[in-house]
């Protein structure tokens, strides 16, 4: 294990830019995992990070501890850091001390869609984006696609809010989704608040590409018209609609209780 | 419509009280709706606001013209306020410049629970919560008993993320849930990552409480004794659980599937 007490070392200045700045994550394709639960996540489903980070103080417990000496079998850097560096890097409140630097994979599309998928056409808010990740994963579909106005998926908010859903799913982002759509092998559904099809009313019995819009406007006209069928979630009551991670939750549990029935 | 152009003034000085104060907005049973959306919602569905502040460039916005009008029509107050001073008690970023001061109802419970409610046993996050509100009230549920322990349901955060789901519910907070729950003449069904009862094995035809606990414990172990059935939303994957607002959505929509299948 190292030690950094200086602010003016290269690896310090890389993570508070990382910490700062969601340009700097993009550009630089890497983020960081703050937090035990997250890093443990990771180690298991995914192994080494670039690198363990973790604050003096931290040191004293032994679910870190035992997070750093994984790392280290690993071969893993691992860096200690004052409390006070720490904290200046660290985006939660009152955490437990522990982060990695990881990479945050860049992948190309390989061909159309023949399998389960959730499509994110620009959605803005990266605890929906979150929510609907970790949904996705429970749910046993693994592919996501995201549209270049939907939230970085590895912005510190949308990983918190997934709970490691990242570390089993695939995630593409900046991706043309009408593209996408136009070449699917699989039906593609799009929820929509003015659909008449109900959800239940469709054999969800195959592999289904998930198409969610943003909060505000839902999925976009142009998509919304290749999407195979539109569906609305039957519902009661003057509140015209759903959050939109609630609506994903409802999509792919029903695909998955209409396959285990 | 009146002017305040003065921060001395009694009025602005209260909106800067509830603006800035969770504990003000409890003690004084009022808090504030941001937005056209809301105070539209509060209009049609719960009539007149204790006073409609507006800021002196929204009186070009025809929707803000709108309710302002519909308000004088009810006899509301009006009060228009210079843009540093509304922008000064708002929470919206780019807000639209319109706002509504109205009581958060404190509501004493009539007797035991003899329909669909949800119950919510210390949950932190505001946006969960005002998601669960917005599914709620989307799946015809009403009535929501809420625990000490749960977040404020009238703070500005649960009202954005619910989407004007309030003006249709009737909410009930401070609640004893254990002394609810063993009162109840429904079903009182607790959601578990432990239990091994489906979700889809309950006849849900009937009226169900909903008993949904706090983000990282889940529901409080002395409550989920008292449940009818604990029930597990069946999943796949290594992730270890649903976020509560979406197993919240899954639970409603599931029932309101069955009631209406």
């Amino acid at each position: 294990m190292k030690t950094i007490t200086s602010r003016d070392n290269p690896l310090y200045k890389e993570l508070k830019q990382l910490a700062a700045s969601s340009q700097a994550r993009r550009k630089a394709g890497r983020t960081l995992l703050d937090g035990v639960h997250l890093c443990q996540g990771y180690l298991t489903l995914r192994g080494a990070p670039v690198h363990c980070i973790v604050a003096d103080s931290a040191l004293a417990n032994p679910e870190v501890l035992d997070v750093v000496r994984r790392c280290e079998d690993l071969h893993a850097h691992v860096t200690a850091l004052p409390d006070p560096l720490y904290n200046a890097v660290s985006q939660v409140d009152n955490g437990i001390g522990l982060m990695f630097l990881v990479d945050a994979p860049v992948r190309a599309i390989a061909g159309p869609l023949t399998q389960s998928a959730v499509l994110l056409d620009n959605l803005q808010d990266p605890g929906n984006v979150g929510s609907i990740l970790r949904s996705a994963a429970a749910a046993g579909i693994t592919q996501v696609y995201c549209s270049a106005g939907t939230a970085f998926c590895w912005s510190p908010k949308v990983l918190r809010a997934a709970m490691g859903a990242h570390f089993v799913l695939e995630i593409y982002e900046n991706v043309d989704l009408a593209a996408l759509v136009s070449s699917a092998t699989v039906m593609v559904l799009a929820t929509s608040g003015y659909a008449t099809r109900r959800l239940y009313d469709v054999d969800l019995r195959q592999p289904v590409a998930w198409l969610l819009g943003h909060e505000g406007q839902g999925v976009a006209d142009d998509l919304l018209a290749l999407a195979t069928h539109q569906v609305v979630i039957p519902h009661l009551g003057q509140i015209e609609s759903l959050n939109v991670a609630a609506c994903a939750a409802v999509c792919f549990f029903e695909q998955l209780r209409q396959n285990q029935a």
